[in-house]
Protein backbone atom coordinates (compact mmCIF):
# COMPACT_ATOMS: atom_id res chain seq x y z
CA UNK A 1 0.00 0.00 0.00
CA UNK A 2 0.87 3.25 -0.73
CA UNK A 3 4.15 2.62 -2.05
CA UNK A 4 3.68 4.52 -4.90
CA UNK A 5 3.99 8.04 -5.30
CA UNK A 6 1.55 9.13 -7.08
CA UNK A 7 -1.51 7.37 -5.32
CA UNK A 8 -0.17 9.07 -2.32
CA UNK A 9 -0.68 12.59 -3.86
CA UNK A 10 -3.83 11.55 -5.53
CA UNK A 11 -5.49 11.16 -2.21
CA UNK A 12 -4.00 13.93 -0.84
CA UNK A 13 -5.45 15.74 -3.88
CA UNK A 14 -8.91 14.27 -3.43
CA UNK A 15 -8.78 14.81 0.36
CA UNK A 16 -8.16 18.67 -0.27
CA UNK A 17 -10.76 19.17 -3.30
CA UNK A 18 -13.28 17.11 -1.03
CA UNK A 19 -12.80 18.77 1.93
CA UNK A 20 -13.10 22.38 0.10
CA UNK A 21 -15.61 21.78 -2.10
CA UNK A 22 -18.27 20.15 0.79
CA UNK A 23 -17.14 21.51 3.79
CA UNK A 24 -18.54 25.78 3.63
CA UNK A 25 -22.07 23.62 2.95
CA UNK A 26 -21.93 21.62 5.70
CA UNK A 27 -20.65 24.30 7.95
CA UNK A 28 -23.74 26.68 6.75
CA UNK A 29 -26.29 23.64 7.50
CA UNK A 30 -24.64 23.76 11.08
CA UNK A 31 -24.77 27.03 11.79
CA UNK A 32 -28.19 28.27 10.26
CA UNK A 33 -29.85 28.47 13.54
CA UNK A 34 -26.82 29.76 15.34
CA UNK A 35 -27.22 32.72 12.36
CA UNK A 36 -30.91 33.44 13.32
CA UNK A 37 -29.79 33.79 16.45
CA UNK A 38 -27.58 35.54 15.95
CA UNK A 39 -29.19 38.22 13.46
CA UNK A 40 -32.03 38.33 16.00
CA UNK A 41 -30.25 39.39 18.67
CA UNK A 42 -27.71 42.15 16.71
CA UNK A 43 -31.46 43.42 15.22
CA UNK A 44 -33.40 43.69 18.30
CA UNK A 45 -30.34 45.72 19.61
CA UNK A 46 -30.75 48.08 17.28
CA UNK A 47 -34.64 48.21 17.81
CA UNK A 48 -34.00 48.66 21.93
CA UNK A 49 -31.60 50.82 20.89
CA UNK A 50 -34.18 53.10 18.90
CA UNK A 51 -36.88 52.56 21.83
CA UNK A 52 -33.91 54.04 24.21
CA UNK A 53 -33.16 57.06 22.20
CA UNK A 54 -36.84 57.99 21.19
CA UNK A 55 -37.81 57.97 24.65
CA UNK A 56 -35.03 60.26 25.50
CA UNK A 57 -36.19 62.55 22.50
CA UNK A 58 -33.12 61.91 21.14
CA UNK A 59 -34.82 61.61 17.08
CA UNK A 60 -31.21 62.00 15.46
CA UNK A 61 -29.93 59.18 16.98
CA UNK A 62 -33.17 57.38 16.79
CA UNK A 63 -32.46 57.57 13.09
CA UNK A 64 -29.22 55.79 13.47
CA UNK A 65 -31.10 52.69 13.44
CA UNK A 66 -32.03 53.88 9.33
CA UNK A 67 -29.88 53.26 6.36
CA UNK A 68 -28.82 56.72 5.29
CA UNK A 69 -29.28 57.10 1.96
CA UNK A 70 -31.61 58.53 -0.42
CA UNK A 71 -33.02 54.91 -1.32
CA UNK A 72 -34.44 54.42 1.83
CA UNK A 73 -37.79 54.33 2.00
CA UNK A 74 -41.15 55.09 4.57
CA UNK A 75 -44.00 53.65 3.63
CA UNK A 76 -47.47 55.30 6.09
CA UNK A 77 -50.89 54.72 4.88
CA UNK A 78 -50.93 56.18 1.30
CA UNK A 79 -47.75 58.36 2.03
CA UNK A 80 -44.55 57.26 0.29
CA UNK A 81 -41.26 59.17 1.61
CA UNK A 82 -38.06 58.27 -0.02
CA UNK A 83 -34.42 58.86 1.71
CA UNK A 84 -33.34 59.67 5.07
CA UNK A 85 -34.17 63.22 5.05
CA UNK A 86 -37.64 62.95 4.11
CA UNK A 87 -37.95 60.61 6.86
CA UNK A 88 -36.80 62.39 9.58
CA UNK A 89 -38.49 65.58 8.39
CA UNK A 90 -41.80 63.78 8.37
CA UNK A 91 -40.82 62.35 12.38
CA UNK A 92 -40.33 66.53 12.98
CA UNK A 93 -43.06 67.28 11.75
CA UNK A 94 -45.24 64.81 12.79
CA UNK A 95 -43.71 64.40 16.68
CA UNK A 96 -41.56 67.29 17.33
CA UNK A 97 -43.35 70.48 16.20
CA UNK A 98 -46.23 72.45 16.62
CA UNK A 99 -46.74 71.28 20.60
CA UNK A 100 -46.72 67.77 19.28
CA UNK A 101 -44.96 65.09 21.86
CA UNK A 102 -42.90 62.22 21.40
CA UNK A 103 -44.39 60.42 23.54
CA UNK A 104 -43.37 56.82 25.47
CA UNK A 105 -42.41 54.20 22.35
CA UNK A 106 -42.44 50.56 22.80
CA UNK A 107 -42.43 47.92 20.24
CA UNK A 108 -44.25 44.47 20.67
CA UNK A 109 -44.87 40.89 19.20
CA UNK A 110 -41.52 41.22 17.49
CA UNK A 111 -41.19 38.42 14.92
CA UNK A 112 -37.29 38.93 13.02
CA UNK A 113 -36.70 36.65 10.20
CA UNK A 114 -33.38 36.31 8.39
CA UNK A 115 -33.45 36.62 4.82
CA UNK A 116 -30.87 35.38 2.93
CA UNK A 117 -26.97 36.08 4.14
CA UNK A 118 -27.05 40.08 5.26
CA UNK A 119 -31.15 40.74 4.95
CA UNK A 120 -34.27 40.42 7.83
CA UNK A 121 -37.45 41.15 7.76
CA UNK A 122 -38.75 42.54 10.84
CA UNK A 123 -42.81 42.44 11.71
CA UNK A 124 -44.12 44.10 15.09
CA UNK A 125 -46.21 46.05 16.72
CA UNK A 126 -45.81 49.91 18.06
CA UNK A 127 -47.60 51.79 20.40
CA UNK A 128 -47.03 55.77 21.98
CA UNK A 129 -48.78 56.38 24.95
CA UNK A 130 -49.08 60.32 25.05
CA UNK A 131 -48.66 62.72 28.16
CA UNK A 132 -53.08 62.87 27.76
CA UNK A 133 -53.56 58.93 28.33
CA UNK A 134 -53.84 58.40 24.60
CA UNK A 135 -52.31 55.70 22.58
CA UNK A 136 -51.76 55.81 19.05
CA UNK A 137 -50.33 52.33 17.68
CA UNK A 138 -50.10 50.36 15.23
CA UNK A 139 -47.88 47.10 13.12
CA UNK A 140 -44.93 47.76 10.97
CA UNK A 141 -42.83 45.94 8.99
CA UNK A 142 -38.91 46.51 8.79
CA UNK A 143 -36.73 45.14 6.19
CA UNK A 144 -33.12 45.35 7.32
CA UNK A 145 -29.77 44.94 5.44
CA UNK A 146 -26.33 44.44 6.92
CA UNK A 147 -23.98 46.97 6.26
CA UNK A 148 -20.21 47.20 7.22
CA UNK A 149 -21.75 49.39 10.43
CA UNK A 150 -24.32 47.17 11.42
CA UNK A 151 -27.84 46.03 10.57
CA UNK A 152 -30.06 49.10 9.12
CA UNK A 153 -33.97 49.76 8.10
CA UNK A 154 -33.35 50.05 4.28
CA UNK A 155 -37.89 50.01 4.48
CA UNK A 156 -40.37 50.68 6.94
CA UNK A 157 -43.98 50.23 6.18
CA UNK A 158 -46.03 51.42 8.81
CA UNK A 159 -49.78 51.44 9.78
CA UNK A 160 -52.05 52.97 12.45
CA UNK A 161 -55.01 51.28 13.92
CA UNK A 162 -56.89 54.51 13.38
CA UNK B 1 11.39 22.69 -14.99
CA UNK B 2 8.65 20.20 -14.13
CA UNK B 3 11.67 17.40 -13.86
CA UNK B 4 10.40 16.52 -10.34
CA UNK B 5 6.83 14.45 -9.96
CA UNK B 6 6.10 15.79 -6.54
CA UNK B 7 6.61 19.42 -8.05
CA UNK B 8 3.93 18.33 -10.48
CA UNK B 9 1.81 17.05 -8.28
CA UNK B 10 1.76 20.17 -6.24
CA UNK B 11 1.33 22.48 -9.29
CA UNK B 12 -1.59 20.27 -10.23
CA UNK B 13 -3.19 20.27 -6.60
CA UNK B 14 -2.56 23.78 -6.28
CA UNK B 15 -4.26 24.79 -9.18
CA UNK B 16 -7.34 22.94 -8.40
CA UNK B 17 -8.04 24.06 -5.06
CA UNK B 18 -7.76 27.16 -6.23
CA UNK B 19 -10.26 26.68 -8.84
CA UNK B 20 -12.88 25.04 -6.44
CA UNK B 21 -12.25 27.63 -4.01
CA UNK B 22 -12.90 30.40 -6.11
CA UNK B 23 -15.05 29.46 -8.86
CA UNK B 24 -18.57 29.87 -7.13
CA UNK B 25 -17.78 33.28 -5.99
CA UNK B 26 -16.59 34.92 -9.28
CA UNK B 27 -19.39 32.92 -11.25
CA UNK B 28 -21.91 34.30 -8.36
CA UNK B 29 -20.55 37.87 -8.65
CA UNK B 30 -20.77 37.79 -12.71
CA UNK B 31 -24.44 36.53 -12.31
CA UNK B 32 -25.67 38.99 -9.69
CA UNK B 33 -27.41 41.38 -12.43
CA UNK B 34 -29.28 39.00 -14.64
CA UNK B 35 -30.40 36.82 -11.33
CA UNK B 36 -31.73 40.13 -10.35
CA UNK B 37 -33.75 40.57 -13.69
CA UNK B 38 -35.33 36.89 -13.71
CA UNK B 39 -36.28 37.34 -9.68
CA UNK B 40 -38.01 40.36 -10.81
CA UNK B 41 -39.37 38.91 -14.33
CA UNK B 42 -40.77 35.81 -12.23
CA UNK B 43 -42.41 38.06 -9.63
CA UNK B 44 -43.51 40.08 -11.97
CA UNK B 45 -45.10 37.50 -13.85
CA UNK B 46 -46.96 36.34 -10.45
CA UNK B 47 -48.50 39.42 -9.46
CA UNK B 48 -49.53 40.26 -13.06
CA UNK B 49 -51.42 36.95 -12.53
CA UNK B 50 -53.12 38.35 -9.69
CA UNK B 51 -54.25 41.27 -11.05
CA UNK B 52 -55.76 39.05 -13.73
CA UNK B 53 -57.40 36.64 -11.70
CA UNK B 54 -59.09 39.43 -9.64
CA UNK B 55 -60.23 41.37 -12.55
CA UNK B 56 -62.34 37.88 -13.59
CA UNK B 57 -63.54 37.79 -10.05
CA UNK B 58 -61.77 34.59 -9.49
CA UNK B 59 -60.33 35.14 -5.51
CA UNK B 60 -59.26 31.46 -5.26
CA UNK B 61 -56.67 31.76 -8.24
CA UNK B 62 -56.11 35.52 -7.40
CA UNK B 63 -55.36 33.76 -3.67
CA UNK B 64 -52.60 31.48 -5.39
CA UNK B 65 -50.00 34.09 -5.40
CA UNK B 66 -49.95 33.52 -1.44
CA UNK B 67 -48.21 30.83 0.74
CA UNK B 68 -50.68 28.42 1.19
CA UNK B 69 -50.07 28.54 5.25
CA UNK B 70 -50.50 29.29 8.31
CA UNK B 71 -47.42 30.96 8.82
CA UNK B 72 -48.09 33.77 6.04
CA UNK B 73 -49.15 36.70 7.64
CA UNK B 74 -51.41 39.93 6.71
CA UNK B 75 -50.75 43.34 7.83
CA UNK B 76 -53.64 46.05 7.37
CA UNK B 77 -53.84 48.76 9.33
CA UNK B 78 -53.45 48.27 13.06
CA UNK B 79 -55.34 44.53 11.54
CA UNK B 80 -52.68 41.40 12.06
CA UNK B 81 -53.85 38.42 10.20
CA UNK B 82 -51.61 34.96 10.36
CA UNK B 83 -52.51 32.01 7.66
CA UNK B 84 -53.60 31.87 4.17
CA UNK B 85 -57.40 30.35 5.22
CA UNK B 86 -58.02 34.32 7.40
CA UNK B 87 -56.64 35.82 4.72
CA UNK B 88 -58.98 34.60 1.98
CA UNK B 89 -61.85 35.10 4.66
CA UNK B 90 -60.45 38.76 4.81
CA UNK B 91 -60.81 39.23 0.79
CA UNK B 92 -64.18 37.69 1.07
CA UNK B 93 -65.81 39.78 3.32
CA UNK B 94 -64.18 42.86 1.95
CA UNK B 95 -64.64 42.29 -1.55
CA UNK B 96 -67.31 39.78 -2.59
CA UNK B 97 -70.23 39.97 0.63
CA UNK B 98 -73.19 41.89 1.35
CA UNK B 99 -73.31 44.09 -2.08
CA UNK B 100 -69.55 44.37 -1.70
CA UNK B 101 -67.92 44.37 -5.26
CA UNK B 102 -64.37 43.54 -6.33
CA UNK B 103 -63.94 46.23 -8.74
CA UNK B 104 -61.10 46.81 -11.40
CA UNK B 105 -57.25 46.36 -9.94
CA UNK B 106 -54.09 47.70 -10.81
CA UNK B 107 -50.38 47.71 -9.41
CA UNK B 108 -48.43 50.72 -10.20
CA UNK B 109 -44.55 51.88 -8.97
CA UNK B 110 -43.17 48.16 -8.75
CA UNK B 111 -40.17 47.75 -7.23
CA UNK B 112 -38.60 44.06 -6.95
CA UNK B 113 -35.42 43.63 -4.75
CA UNK B 114 -33.93 40.28 -4.22
CA UNK B 115 -32.60 39.33 -0.91
CA UNK B 116 -30.62 36.64 -0.51
CA UNK B 117 -31.05 33.33 -2.90
CA UNK B 118 -34.85 32.55 -2.25
CA UNK B 119 -36.61 36.15 -1.46
CA UNK B 120 -36.98 39.21 -2.22
CA UNK B 121 -39.35 42.55 -1.26
CA UNK B 122 -42.03 43.89 -3.55
CA UNK B 123 -42.93 47.66 -2.98
CA UNK B 124 -45.53 49.23 -5.09
CA UNK B 125 -48.98 50.91 -5.10
CA UNK B 126 -52.34 49.57 -5.29
CA UNK B 127 -55.80 51.37 -6.90
CA UNK B 128 -59.60 49.81 -7.38
CA UNK B 129 -61.58 51.43 -9.60
CA UNK B 130 -65.04 50.73 -8.54
CA UNK B 131 -68.28 50.50 -10.78
CA UNK B 132 -69.33 54.23 -9.30
CA UNK B 133 -66.09 55.59 -9.68
CA UNK B 134 -64.38 55.54 -6.81
CA UNK B 135 -61.04 54.47 -6.57
CA UNK B 136 -59.72 53.55 -3.04
CA UNK B 137 -55.98 52.50 -2.91
CA UNK B 138 -52.61 52.60 -1.14
CA UNK B 139 -49.46 51.16 -0.61
CA UNK B 140 -47.75 47.64 -0.22
CA UNK B 141 -45.00 45.86 1.10
CA UNK B 142 -44.48 42.26 -0.40
CA UNK B 143 -41.83 39.59 1.15
CA UNK B 144 -41.61 36.83 -1.49
CA UNK B 145 -39.99 33.39 -0.97
CA UNK B 146 -39.07 30.96 -3.53
CA UNK B 147 -40.46 27.33 -3.35
CA UNK B 148 -40.27 24.15 -5.50
CA UNK B 149 -43.62 25.58 -6.85
CA UNK B 150 -42.49 29.33 -7.47
CA UNK B 151 -42.48 32.57 -5.89
CA UNK B 152 -44.86 32.88 -3.70
CA UNK B 153 -46.06 36.20 -0.95
CA UNK B 154 -44.88 34.98 2.63
CA UNK B 155 -45.89 38.84 4.17
CA UNK B 156 -48.55 41.10 2.79
CA UNK B 157 -48.71 44.46 4.57
CA UNK B 158 -51.04 46.96 2.90
CA UNK B 159 -52.31 50.15 3.68
CA UNK B 160 -54.80 52.77 2.17
CA UNK B 161 -55.13 56.40 1.18
CA UNK B 162 -58.06 57.17 3.21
Amino acid sequence: MLKNKKTVFTAVLFIIVAWVTYSPVEAQGKSAAGRTDRVGADIRAVLDKQVVAWNSGKLEEFMEGYWKSPELTFFSGGRKLSGWDATIERYRKTYQSGGAEMGKLEFFELEITPLGEAAAVVRGRWKLTMSDGKQPGGLYTLIFRKFREGWKIVHDHTSSNS
